[in-house]
């Protein structure tokens, strides 16, 4: 194998001669560069970002990256978690201005021991969520499409067309959707109103499953108390922005999946995948472009 | 039993003729308004505000209440751990005058898996925290004056008099040492230099035990990369203190004990301790004076 270490500035003219190519980012006009290539290998877990049907079309293989993030994301939502449920971010953010907030706190933390945590879009991540929500005596509830068949780790399982129910339960709401056609806008208003008063939404899931006007709406005269969010859009929110400005609302700037061992796990995810490869097996994480309408 | 729910008003008088007191405070003059006393019980871990000399003197037991402290101690300590950890503090400040900050964050954030957490004063409420470090694959090292003889749930015992070397191993440092005259100004300018740069420090234990000049100091030209404090001496800190100013500290208000079943949980000890006292056998945590000099 002959392995090419390219800059943005030099992959158009490394592309000529590879048949595989491992990055973040690849520019759609990119394929028509690559007459040899036959596999994108992303370390992101994510695909939107890619030229999936285009791909496709041009039969080159796609593959997003899985198993490894589960960890740093399970310790940024839990993370959100107690910043809410222990009166934390009203504390850094109190402590500048009040001499004693001791009753403000009392009146708004809660336990995690005995509360739930409703995940919405459960898959591999959510269930290392589930086992470190589990870990602190939280009940668990998992939302997906088509739940699985058999019960695993302590998760009641509920359908997505339900979700009003499973979210009315829920002291704790988080998203993991990926972004697709079914998803946008997923988190609206008749789901945020749905929730328990004093409910705390996280999404570090994708941008799009959230309307954000419906969002400050249940944080302002709705149920929730409080809002995390990983991602947005537009990606920085402008400064004024009153999401950004809400006392009861955190943004990270895309750092869910921060892991200082991250390149190593992709790169280990993306070596079995080369190995598989090579002896003609089928590829882990292979995307599909979304179905038509 | 006649069972007698008093105010702080009419406390002295319901005194006169109580043999048993369960409350929060104890005012040493009321020991000489109750000549039928013989047992006073605090819902409270720590004695230190109670008149355990004079009730001693007086021929009263004194008792603190244990055992179900641990579960919200450590939710508010993995709180902290993970704003820090996960940059979450530095983000909820951020977003007011920052458009992004994904750069910062990316150098301060760590991973808890791999990371070792010290805590010192290791007794039930370590052992507790330790077990929610441990779901979150941290190494802990347990920091005690005279460690157990046989290891407990992972914990590396080290004797406090080698505290220099357990936080010089630590990713984060928890204190939870009690008031007493050893413990006074603990963690100090020794203690602190000792520590691994970028390491944080979390003092859920007595505010006596810490010095918060050589604290301090050690945020600004030394190794901590953040502290949190949910006691201070003066409570609450003047509104312009270099701590609570900081912009790497977190004040919480006494609040790392808050649960919404902690007096159920106090009742239900109390009563299991009355049970024991009505039948004539020892207290459970019975607090004896300080030894002289």
């Amino acid at each position: 194998m002959d392995l090419r270490v390219a800059t943005p500035a030099t992959v158009p003219n490394e592309l000529r001669a590879s048949e595989v190519y491992f990055g973040w980012r690849f520019a759609p006009t990119w394929l028509s560069l690559a007459p040899s290539l036959r596999w994108i290998a992303s370390p992101a877990a994510g695909t939107d970002h890619l030229p999936v049907r285009q791909a496709h079309q041009a039969g080159v293989m796609l593959t997003r990256s899985y198993g490894f993030h589960g960890r740093p994301m399970s310790e940024h939502a839990m993370g959100l978690v107690l910043g809410f449920s222990r009166g934390l971010f009203t504390s850094s953010r109190l402590q500048l201005t009040r001499r004693w907030w001791k009753d403000e706190l009392a009146a708004e933390f809660f336990d995690l021991a005995g509360a739930t945590m409703t995940i919405v879009g459960c898959g591999s991540v959510g269930a290392h969520l589930a086992r470190a929500a589990g870990a602190f005596r939280m009940n668990v509830i998992g939302v997906r499409r088509t739940p699985p068949a058999d019960a695993e780790g302590g998760i009641r399982w509920v359908r997505a067309s339900s979700i009003r129910g499973a979210v009315a339960k829920a002291d704790v709401v988080v998203g993991l959707l990926p972004a697709t056609a079914e998803t946008a806008g997923f988190f609206d208003q008749r789901v945020f109103n749905s929730c328990k008063p004093g409910a705390i939404f996280i999404n570090l899931g994708r941008a799009s499953t959230v309307d954000h006007t419906a969002l400050l709406q249940a944080l302002e005269d709705g149920p929730l108390g409080g809002a995390a969010l990983d991602v947005t859009t537009p990606r920085p929110l402008p400064m004024e922005d009153a999401l950004r400005l809400h006392p009861r609302v955190i943004l990270t700037p895309k750092s869910a999946t921060f892991s200082r061992s991250y390149m190593d796990e992709a790169i280990a995810f993306f070596a079995d995948n080369l190995r598989r490869y090579l002896n003609d097996l089928p590829l882990h994480g292979l995307a599909t472009p979304p179905r038509e309408g």
